[in-house]
């Protein structure tokens, strides 16, 4: 019989089908990736075309004149803009905003192929450096009311560029994924004056069973509810709401966790696609006490079809103790020490 | 610059791309898809292989002995099965229940290749009467308290079997997304006295520039803030929260709007893939007042990527009002009278 489980911090429900269910194993990609070179001449993104882009916003290079090692450029097709004011509309019942925002693009590298769960520490730390640093300028425009980061890895997770690349967009509304998150959270804090991204850490940490990564700043674990197979969050140990304020440590352990976490996704798993997702509090909307800001990670191992959209209720056929497991005993090779070995 | 829109009923905002904006000619299908046979001898939904599928809950047959024009069965790797009491548990933070409901399939036709969009409007009404008299008897089963109903069209859509179907699952708990829906509905309620979805039928039938088809019973409409290209929802004209009071005119007029649609999508923009949800008030918990039961189609044309699956806002490149407009002047072969010629 299939298990219905409801994710505490969201209180979403999924069904986890046992009657379709699926190893872990089943999910690697049979065939290995068609290889992608480390420099391709009709690729924006790759040293040398910097023409191609808008002008950057900034960039990490080993001198004023050198190469660079990490470009942030506004993206060439961007969904919202930073010129004007806003202006508010309500034709009818209806409510328009003009599209006043940001939309940048992290190059996270100068190789055509490299990418998160494979480049070095180094390499990850500069990413989520930038993340950090393009996060705290947008968070200071006047119009800026939530900044979202995200990451898109393969063609099925809707990338058209195999260059590795982040991208951040800054909007002038808050969005309603994140209003859904933080409301739940409330109400769990307004019932027990515990927030359920701390309590969900404890247990998890206790339990081991869904575990893949403990480092010293973070934990990467496969949810208790899962919508996607193969589905990890990554929560800070630290009790804080808002990406706008880590520690430098947590910098670097950020990038140690990205590096292990998606390492082993990239390994294990047969490098499937996925959606990085960075979920922090609203600008300017506190919510210290009950929100605490994470990472979710969904492999694009499963077609969100009519029941998922209609209902938002998933149908996910593996456990997430198996991906978890799977995941945490993998040998993979990783310059993270704490990684290379199993758990 | 892009354009912002929020939805009144759920209060999600879509940012409409200009700097990507495409005329609903750009999504049309350049390549005929590949021919479908009427029938496929390794179809388990085929004449003749009956016996691949559950036992049947019902059929529709000329006669007790004759072929069948349409059969309901249950799903044979079903989600959620009928099979003893409900039993919840808590172990630890976390809620857990035994995958306790139904899951069925209604075999649309005996026609392979057939499909919603093809079919006549008297082959398309014993569909929804199907639908409507499969929901009956699942409102009346103890445990059940959401009755989802909803079609897979197509590969990238979710569906795996090509025979023409609809599915319909029952669970022991109301999905999040009608929780959603109906407490936004509700504010809007508490506000205006008024029901939103009454609201959103008064204007789109007096503006005109979103109105797909309007029928004596139900109004098809490109939504004012769309997720999807494409997308459209059909409104029933009578205020009714729940899909189970139909009356036998609407059981008719629904035939007659979804051929009319679905026609039009399929013909005018190329068949593309698309899923269509039910959207109905949960059993046992009423929202009389202000909730209105509707339908929804997402046509998939477009990839929900980080941005959408982190903020529920999506990205669109196509304004609904061309998408409208391109639907309802699109000339149509259709054997609904007020189908085949233009608005």
């Amino acid at each position: 019989m299939s298990e219905l489980r409801q994710d505490p911090a969201t209180k979403r429900w999924v069904i986890i089908a046992k009657e379709r269910a699926k190893r872990p194993s089943d999910f690697v990609r049979k065939e290995p990736a068609p290889a992608v070179p480390e420099y391709a001449a009709d690729c924006p993104f790759c040293p040398g075309n910097e023409a191609l882009t808008p002008n950057e916003v900034f960039a990490y290079r080993d001198t004023a004149a050198g190469g660079w090692r990490l470009r942030v450029v506004p993206n060439k097709f961007a969904a919202l803009a930073p010129d004007g004011d806003i202006a508010v509309e309500h034709p009818e019942i209806f409510t328009t905003m003009n599209g006043i925002g940001y939309h940048d693009v992290i190059i996270e590298s100068p190789l055509h192929n490299e990418t998160l769960g494979t480049m070095g520490r180094e390499q990850c730390e500069e990413v989520v450096l930038a993340c950090a640093e393009r996060f705290a300028q947008l968070a200071r425009q006047p119009h800026v009311r939530y900044v979202s980061i995200f990451r898109n890895h393969g063609r099925s997770a809707g990338t058209s560029l195999v260059h590795p690349h982040s991208q951040v967009i800054a909007t002038p509304v808050v969005p309603a994924h994140a209003r859904q998150e933080i409301e739940e959270a409330r109400r769990y804090y307004d019932d027990r004056v515990r927030c359920v991204y701390c309590d969900i850490l404890e247990t998890e940490l206790r339990l081991e069973a869904r575990v893949i990564l403990d480092t010293a700043h973070y934990l990467t674990i496969a949810p208790f509810a899962p919508r996607w197979p193969f589905e990890m969050k990554i929560l800070p140990k630290r009790h804080n709401s808002s990406f706008a304020e880590l520690s430098h440590g947590e910098v670097r352990g950020l990038a140690e966790t990205l590096c292990g976490t998606l390492g082993r996704l990239h390994q294990a798993a047969g490098n499937p696609d996925y959606n990085l997702t960075l979920h922090t509090a609203p600008l300017h909307d506190s919510c210290e006490d009950y929100y605490h800001w994470h990472i979710e990670i969904y492999p694009r191992l499963a077609t969100q079809a009519g029941f998922e959209l209609g209902t938002g209720i998933f149908i996910n056929t593996v456990f997430p103790e198996d991906t978890a497991a799977f995941l945490r005993e993998a040998l993979v090779e990783c310059a993270v020490e704490h990684c290379a070995a199993p758990a």
